[in-house]
């Protein structure tokens, strides 16, 4: 399988701005497209979709917990079958812009805490695998984690992101906070690629732990995106599809 | 064309309950279904979806101004655009639930003050339309109003709706109030009759105005909703398809 | 101190009604006013204010965990301080209304989900402490738990409520769902009678748990409302202020 | 009375970021501060009100019709008394944060799509009014309009605003986009001069509008707000309590 490089996008809402979305577009190949429960609200979504398309990026749902405040950042206690519900909704509205353009759904990435609860609960990543099923399309998600033992049991095809642009914990564990950290691109573009070749990268604690970069993630809102989102795509340029 | 029984359906909210859809759902052909929007929120989406697809009732989207509190009754003065986005939002949310249970969309019909606003307004009944187009679905609206003009123009099907539980005022139009008022089943029963069988309403003030009933459509907020649904089912068994 | 009879009051919202709050109202001596985070909103508010004025019933606020679709009852991980901040807007705009009828605040009362991790957290307890600091009342809350520990360390006068129409667990924590089951109302009067002269209550599994009833709390949503305050305000009549 | 200069501030959500208030609070004497409808949190308002506060700036409440994604700009049409109360649910809010930091009220501006409707409206105008009395505080708004003619009719205290960032029409009415242009800083600071010491402004089409500057305002939002509040500052020092 050929490597992508995606990105969080349409996370900007009503007058408020989120990231540079143009800017980043044509450095990436698969974005993930919020789909206004922690950011974005219908015409965000129409416009990100026209962009995705125009750049020939592949686009995928980036559901959340139902907290705008909070940008999906605050873990909630849901009811399993209510979060189901919650991604289904979400990114059923998302493919309504992409019927309008005709762009297929390319896969489902759940966004900020519930893509860890997700990694940590068994029944967290039970609910968004029923929640894919639906759509037919793959999860993306952290190898070794019950994302990867889930989906894959559920039978959705899992795709193994690398984050390029935050720390990971000695045990592997992404290390994730409101507000992200600004990164240096040339940093990024050559753990990206340590990732991608040798499967490894360093933790905050200066350990090497393996990971699984099918995929690797820039995100929009980081300070420096655009450049880190350059970067990468230049250094992993051989590797893309 | 047979005839069609509609009613507004999937109006509760969280914990919040609105009308009694397990007694209705068995009188009716068609449920209109709350996206989110006015009314409703993802898992009373699922459980009516599962609930119409159990009698066999046709579902069709029911999106609004994003407006909770007001129930969707307070006119709110969006660009066209903006308005566009937000029904095709609503209605893809609703076709993730449909897809779920393997369940057609089978029309859209906008719910309280974007159904006024697009029949009195020309810019308002072109976004609808444009948001239908998307889905290749009919319309449900009034006659006589920018409802037919406009849709029909855009080469929507166009299904024409007697309100059995409004009044009428004289120039046709219906008047629509933020809480229904109860009426007697029976009354309903044979107006709704009398529009499909002659065209017909008594308006407020007492005039017979033409009406066309392609569809006759009652509300699950109206005090007595389940007695006026079971009385205009049985008066109208024939007419239906 | 004399003893008060409390219910969560004004927990409709727009069109969607709970609770039957002109019935109950009669019954109670203190109100705890729902503020717009979990249910209710600024018309509601303000009707609630007027009639518990009306029945001379003292008002508290009720402030939650923003989440109207779960009514407050799903926890969230919020920061200390946004937690601080979340209530302090909450009981804020309570006082607008409070204000506009001349009647003062007299306490506040975390609702739900943040009631039960007030009870369980000291960081919790201590945030809620820091919001009732600037209105200078008191907190109502369960005894035996950081609720009383942390509200009276921070010099903040503490309530202890006895919830006559919730189970209590063998440790004498309260077991608390999104939805209310029945209670028969004598069972309750009786219930409530031995929590304030004896101090215990029976828990689910059998076993007589020590209570401390300063406040007797009935609540609006349970199924018979009416009739459980009615039979508990006439059962501790002689106990009341 | 002595000249203030206002800006709204404040107007920040979760992590989204609008306007440099830091920067612009050392220019400005008066902050009008949003309450959470249009925008803002209630961290983002400890926060302002905190900033105001450290830089003696006084604090108006700057209510909104409740629309975040349309940041208030977007007109709706409210029942008169769901207006009152919506409009004293936000300056309660926001005065729970005033009464933390031992900060009074100054006043109260209506925010957006609201204050130009209170302008146009005698019942909106008089819906202001009643939420204002409530406060006991002066109403900001547009002399010659309804704002100026039902809040004295009312008793309330008028204070006339000039707005020096946005364009007038020929009959005097403010023209208000939902996204601000830039304005040139030194065209806007002889602007608010001339408005003030001429009463005095050019519309769009070229003609001499009179106007009438207890206040000038300036906006946060506005492209180059920070160099626009400096100068107008520094032109109007002279001028200032």
């Amino acid at each position: 399988m050929a490597l992508g490089i995606n990105c969080d996008m349409g996370e900007s809402f009503g007058l408020y701005r989120m990231g540079d979305d143009s800017a980043i577009m044509p450095y990436i190949t698969i974005a993930n497209v919020a789909c206004g429960f922690h950011a974005s609200d219908p015409s965000v979504m129409a416009r990100t979709v026209k962009l995705a398309k125009k750049h020939q990026v592949k686009v995928g749902a980036h559901p959340s917990l139902p907290d705008l405040q909070g940008f999906g950042r605050r873990e909630m206690k849901m009811e399993p079958d209510e979060l189901v519900d919650c991604i289904i909704y979400q990114v059923g509205a998302l493919k309504g812009f992409l019927d309008r353009e005709g762009v297929p759904l390319n896969h489902i990435k759940p966004h900020g805490a519930l893509y860890g609860m997700a990694a940590r609960s068994e029944e967290v990543a039970h609910a968004v695998a029923k929640a894919a099923a639906v759509f037919k399309v793959p999860l993306y998600g952290m190898a070794g984690t019950f994302h990867e033992k889930v989906y894959e049991a559920a039978g959705i095809p899992f795709v193994s992101e690398f984050y390029t642009d935050l720390d990971y914990a000695r045990d592997g564990s992404l290390i994730i906070t409101r507000e992200h950290q600004a990164v240096e691109p040339e940093a990024a573009a050559k753990r990206a690629l340590r990732a991608v070749k040798e499967g490894k990268v360093k933790s905050v604690d200066g350990v090497d732990v393996p990971v699984r970069a099918d995929c690797v993630c820039v995100h929009s809102d980081t300070p420096g995106a655009v450049e880190v989102a350059k970067g990468v795509r230049e250094t992993l340029a051989s590797y893309l599809e």
